[in-house]
This record gives structure tokens, C-alpha cells and sequence, in this order.
């Protein structure tokens, strides 16, 4: 049970390695995992049958088929190890349970009293109503379990992105503490939001994922001469408007939520 | 729990729907599926570990994580109508829990004597035997769980390909009975083979997906001006052998099975 791995991974690794440019890299990279699982989901419509069903089920709770696929998916996910990993934060766990297999032991990157840093309420609430009906055509084709597997996909890509917050409000932090003290001190979460800010890059993270979704979500054809039709699984425009409504603005919520436990 | 919502998709509809063009469709489709989750998987390394230790569990059964993990998914999924969908063949159950939640009611497009056809046990081996080993880097970073993850997202899009090949077998039999019957009462699998075998077509779909693999693999640059580079995540010829050796032969193993079923 006690076999612990050496990490050498970008979140998992030594502070050598956890910099800004390693945390950059691993949210472009997540930009295409991002950009697959909406294109994905977008192959089911609404299902909302699903959602608006609730049941009493065996534990007593009640529960839609989303929340309880992804409650039981957790549990069971806890149990070989997934929220060891820093990267990783449940949506309904409050204790998680142990893993049954041996885990990787992961260094300490984050700061013990920030780590528990969580807005996947906000997360789901905000897919489900806000960012789902969007990109998806309303209709139902009674495919709720591939549904709510593509749906957890979304979700938890998601909030992998949102959560990683963390990491770059801590690598900002130990670049310059002394630009973040005062206002952390001040509880001043404007002026944390104004220094965690830059226009430019999330522009050029905007214009990217728009990039990103014309190349992936296109009907790509076999033979060369024909031309790949512009006709997108999910309209460009449409996730570069969820990175710019929500993605990027709850990354940054993570950020200040973060930054202002770092002194605790 | 009855409510039944009527169907309108391509294996779930109706006779007049089932059709080879609607089939070709979703084959397509799944295409990009196969190749998304692919090139997800080749972010993590073999993970090898996660494979070699088994555990004895509380059931008395000795496991190891990816197989214990595929194993309560599947119940799970099950639970909320995964299986009642004929395209979705389950790799260790074999009695399947009743849903929790209402489903779907898919009409009976397959033959009832040869729906059953399962071929999990080959895909599990020949996915983590041979397929795995040649498109994901050897080592270890220690994230087993989303590894499994990871693994089953490329199983199960495997797996629902190779067996929509139930479908592709009862549209063609249709269409022609009598081209296949004299095959079917002599058990003649050669000749069976024969008769499913197109290799303008195989051949075309084995460029397409490297196609798809060069397209969906690159590295997508944020700037216009900024050529992509040429450096895949799967190696697309690999995606294209994947498909040559693997998927397309198993889809038609499956069809010639479905076939000696059919007259039953």
C-alpha cells in the first residue's frame, strides 16, 4: 500500500519545475481536452428530462440522474486515488474516501490552509444553465447515460482548468509576494483581481480556443482534393465566449479565493 | 418509471431509419470520437503499474485498477440505462442491474438470437497488449486514476465501433438475404468474410482517420501569422494501422458473428 512514485510531473513536480511557463503549458494543453469534450457533448442534445427528474433513491437522498452518476462516479473514482492529485477537486465529496490501490504521493506545492480552494458548486451550476444550453440543440434522444458520461467529461475538464487557479496564483505569489502582501493583508480582492489581470494574454487565450474549435470540431473528408467543409460541431465563437464568460473569469475567482488564504 | 421517449436516432429508430447511409454516418462520427480520445490518452505515460498489481478486494475477487474501475463504471452506468442502448456492450458484467431512472425504450432493430454478440474480452486484451504500447510513451507519473479514466474513454468509443458492426451485418443481410443465407447454413465464415469485405472502402477509412489524426493532433498556434506545427500528438499513421489491424478486422469478426446468429 505503501509504494510511493517519484513525480516528475508539471503540478506534482518539485518547486524547480512548478513555474509559470510549465502551468502555461499545461492550461494550453488543456485547452484541447477542453475544446474535444464540448465537441463531444455537443453530439447528444439537451436531455433535460434527465436533469429535471429527481428520485428518492436507496440512500434517501433525492437526486437527477447527473448529480447522482456523478456523486457515485467520485466515490468510485476516489477510491483509486483521483483527489490525491492536487489538480483534482470533487463536486460532491465532502469526505472523500481512501483509495483502495496504492497512489502516487504528490510533493506539497500548494499552501496547506489555500489548498482546499472549491467553486465546483458555481462550476455545475453555471454548465448546466448558462454555458450547456449555448452549445447544445435542445431535443431529446433519451441517450441519458452517454449523456451524463459526456457531461462529466465537460465538467470535470472544467474544473481542472478553473481550479489550476491555484497553481498560478501560488507561482505569482512566489515570483513577487510583496507585489500580493498588501492587498491580502487588506482583504482587497479588487486590487488582487486588477494585479492577477492582463488583457492581452486572455485575448490571445480567446482567440486561440476559437482557433482550436474550427480545427477540431470541422467535418474533416477523405480524399485531398476535396475541401474540408466549414461547417463546426460547436461554433467557434461559442467557446471563445465560454472562456471569456466564465472559464477565465471563475480561473481568476480561484485565484483571489486562493491568494487570500496564502497568508493564513 | 415506464415513461418511454420515442426515438429518432440512427440505431435506435425506426426500420425506415436503419439505414447503411446512417450507419456510414455514425461510423464517421465516431471517427473523431476514436481519434479525441486517443490523442487524450497519449497525455499520460503507459502507467504500467496500474496494471501489474492486483488486489484482493472486499468481494474476494483480485483486481487490478484499471479492471476494477472499468468493472464498478460499468455497474454504475448500468444503473442509469447504459445497456439498454444495443449499442453499448458492457466488458465484465454479465447480469446487468436494472436502471434507477426511467429510460429509453430503443425499438428492436437486431436480430433477438444475435444481438449478444460480445467480443470485449479481445478488445481489453488487444487494446492494453497491442494497441496501447504503440502510441503511448513507456513510464510513470503516478496519475492512475485519470489514466483509468482515460482508458475507458478509448474502450468503450473502441468497443461501441467494432460492435456497431451488429448493425452494419443486419442492414447489409436485409438488403440481401439471399447473398447470405447460403453462407450462413453452411457456417461458412470465409465466405461470410468475403462478402463484408470492401477494401476500396477499408482503405478509405484508414486515410481518413489519419486525416483526422494529422488535424485533430496538431498543435494549434494562437496568432494567424504563426504556421501550426507539424508535430503530432498520435503519430497519424499509427491511428491509420490502428484502424488497419484492429478495429476494421474486429467490426467485421463481430458482423460475420452477428450472421451465423442471424438465422437463428
Amino acid at each position: 500500500m505503501a509504494r510511493v512514485v517519484e513525480s516528475d510531473s508539471v503540478s506534482g513536480g518539485s518547486d524547480v519545475l512548478l513555474s509559470l511557463d510549465s502551468i502555461r503549458e499545461s492550461l494550453i494543453r488543456q485547452e484541447d481536452t477542453i475544446v474535444f469534450t464540448l465537441i463531444e457533448r455537443a453530439n447528444f442534445p439537451l436531455n433535460s428530462p434527465a436533469f429535471e427528474e429527481s428520485l428518492c433513491l436507496d440512500s434517501g437522498n433525492s437526486s437527477s440522474l447527473p448529480e447522482f452518476f456523478v456523486r457515485e462516479i467520485e466515490t468510485l473514482q476516489a477510491k483509486i486515488g483521483r483527489y490525491e492529485d492536487p489538480e483534482e477537486n470533487p463536486f460532491f465529496l465532502d469526505n472523500i474516501p481512501p483509495s483502495v490501490y496504492p497512489t502516487h504521493k504528490y510533493p506539497p506545492v500548494l499552501h496547506p490552509k489555500a489548498l482546499s480552494v472549491n467553486i465546483n458548486k458555481r462550476i455545475w451550476d453555471t454548465y448546466f444553465k448558462e454555458m450547456l444550453p449555448l452549445f447544445v440543440k435542445p431535443g431529446d434522444d433519451g441517450k441519458y447515460a452517454s449523456t451524463a458520461a459526456s457531461d462529466l467529461a465537460c465538467l470535470q475538464a472544467i474544473s481542472r482548468r478553473i481550479h489550476f487557479g491555484k497553481f498560478v496564483a501560488e507561482v505569482k505569489f512566489r515570483d513577487a509576494p510583496q507585489d500580493y502582501e498588501p492587498a491580502i493583508r487588506a482583504k482587497d480582492t479588487e486590487a488582487l483581481m486588477k494585479l492577477l489581470t492582463f488583457e492581452k494574454v486572455e485575448e490571445m487565450v480567446k482567440k486561440r480556443v476559437q482557433k482550436k474549435a474550427e480545427t477540431f470540431g470541422q467535418e474533416v473528408k477523405c480524399s485531398s482534393g476535396e475541401e474540408s467543409e466549414r461547417k463546426y460541431k460547436v461554433d467557434p465563437l461559442l467557446v471563445s465566449r465560454i472562456y471569456g464568460e466564465w472559464l477565465i473569469p471563475l480561473t481568476k475567482i480561484v485565484e483571489v479565493e486562493y491568494l487570500l488564504r496564502r497568508l493564513d
